[in-house]
């Protein structure tokens, strides 16, 4: 059994470890390789990390770097002097299991077949991507993390991580997410994967190019289309009350959107990944609620998006509710704006606002919580 | 020339009118044919006719009479002593233009070349169906309408017809819509065009089977989803909070009703409606929407629906201010519930309870006007 740490070009890392990985739904992984980045140093005593789960259709690479100067998906966020400060934090975000920014996932060679595993890649679940997770930090000697911050779907490993492993948190902020998958997410979702496999295209996983997938496109604009509300739909289509937008113009956009996510995120990746959040349920494995929520350490804050269609701000108060039943020491963001649930990411002065008083070590608590109505 | 309208075995009339009928966007129809259906008598005054214009994927028939048994789409709201109630009102409700229950639509012979129209139908609009049914209107002697009530698409008909032919409506009911296309709902419906065009199977519109175009059962499952708000699927799928949906409970849900719609609806039907869809924007050939709207003369009720994700509540308040600045008589309406755009069909009680009122001589304004927060 071997486990090694090596650099890539880009400044990423690449865990490899040939143990395998047991699957919560049966079977295992001969072994993982997970890619991740990370900024700031770690201190002696290994107190100062922060991860970072990131959100279904991006990777690891959150901020830039000096090796790596591509803005990342949360550039305004991470970085010296920034809410999440690496001169003070060592902050890490691990590319999840399943996707296609170079941990293991569909796109990966079978070591049995050697060939991409494609649609064969075994179903794996939200809990196998934080345990593949943990056993990465636990290399990297870090025996308890400062914070971990989700968004999104990232949230829900977020989530899992503070159930299963409760000792290794001390904070944890959980935003735009929510504790199981619910139907209305389940129903949007089956809708995307029908639109990957009903395309010949798709060819049962085995296509030739990704790009050319209509159906994967489709998937996309109809996740295009929950991320952002109707207001803000309004907002880039509409200049002011009176105008319509030119004809064609919003299918442009949609075309414009779903091509260039064809180019970056493969089909398979997708599908896999989009089945682990429906069968996503951090209370499955508890005989209540209470039991599950009452193991977290960590302090809990809940950030809720007025106008999220996604991750309906229901989802947010149900699962407060259920952390203050279980005594967790939780708080409660309402974050009212037109953007719905890409808030997070377009609204990053607001939410560093969050996160700043989230990661001091005043008490969050005395200073943010609001109740959800 | 010639209009003749004959009586058919199910109760309903069909109007043939061979008189063309020139289109908005260029163009005509060499003829039209509308199938219609009516309840309760015309009086000799010819002053107590009221139309109710159909959404999307119904027809004419809105309830069970006595040569057509079975129930119709708003069964429990038309009918003697409802609130609709046709001891005292001519009901009438025309099948749109462009659909596939016996109106002139895709499914269509083509007179040129004695085929149906299929994907060659020319595009219509809102303006064109309204056109074509005032045209019948006039055919049957009626100059005056008691009143109009329009729901979800049928409200876009009621509204066009309020102001281009506001000398011939007294009162105007519009649930659930809005006064022109909003992009989210473009991006929308533009997804589900996709998903039907995309499918090889629809063939440029030739298919050989209705019922086996998987790309329009999978455009029915996404207008299956924003028809009902997120708390709605939880009430269906979750008997309560700790529970989560069966596997494949909620897919099973979304093929029952997506098979179901595809035995009954034409997918060119669906393109071509939703298409003039898109185009919809009732001030679009004025100069301001004010002048647009202070044309009309009748009495109107706005009805938003709280958890409408489709038509929000911001497209009918839209809708309430402008007609209210163009000095229009006008009543809002906020309906709560947790039924999201489908309320009109499932709360029949409460919607039965506005539309007595608005019906009613006494003066609806004094009684139930509730202001847009």
């Amino acid at each position: 059994m071997s486990n090694t740490i090596s650099s890539q070009n880009d400044g990423s890392w690449l865990y490899s470890s040939d143990l395998s990985l047991s699957l919560e739904k049966g079977g295992e992984l001969p072994g993982i390789e997970l890619v991740y980045e990370t900024w700031g140093e770690l201190n002696t005593g290994k107190s100062n990390a922060i991860v970072i789960h990131h959100a279904l259709s991006v990777g690891a690479h959150v901020a830039q770097s000096e090796k790596n100067p591509d803005k990342g998906w949360w550039n305004e966020m991470v970085g010296p002097g920034k809410a999440v400060d690496t001169d003070h934090y060592f902050v890490i975000c691990i590319n999840n299991l399943g996707s296609c920014f170079g941990s293991t996932g569909p796109t990966s060679i079978n070591p049995q077949t050697n060939k991409p595993y494609n649609a064969s890649f075994p179903e794996i679940t939200i809990g196998d991507m934080v345990n593949s997770q943990k056993r990465l930090i636990e290399e990297l000697g870090i025996e308890s993390l400062y914070a971990i911050i989700g968004n999104s779907m990232g949230a829900m490993l977020s989530l899992i991580w503070a159930i299963e492993y409760p000792e290794s948190v001390k904070r944890l902020m959980l935003s735009c997410s929510s504790y199981k998958a619910y139907p209305a997410n389940i129903a949007n979702r089956n809708i995307q994967q029908s639109a990957i496999r009903l395309d010949p295209a798709w060819n049962e996983g085995d296509y030739e190019s990704n790009e050319k997938l209509d159906g994967f496109k489709l998937a996309r604009k109809l996740g295009l289309y929950t991320y952002r509300n109707s207001a803000e739909w309004n907002r880039r289509f509409n200049s002011h009350e009176d105008k319509t937008a030119e004809d064609g113009e919003i299918t442009r956009y949609m075309d414009y959107n779903a091509e260039k996510f064809a180019k970056i995120f493969d089909a398979n990746s997708y599908l896999a990944i989009t089945t682990a959040m429906d069968s996503y349920d951090v209370t499955q494995s508890y005989a209540s609620n209470d039991e599950a929520f009452s193991r977290i350490q960590a302090d809990v804050v809940v950030i809720s998006e007025q106008f999220d269609i996604l991750f309906t701000p229901q989802q947010q108060e149900e699962m407060f509710m259920a952390l203050k039943e279980a005594n967790v020491s939780c708080h409660f963001i309402s974050h009212h704006s037109q953007f719905g649930h890409d808030a997070f990411l377009v609204e990053t002065n607001r939410f560093g606002n969050y996160i700043r008083e989230f990661l001091a070590d005043a008490h969050f608590a005395e200073i943010r919580q609001i109740k959800p109505c």
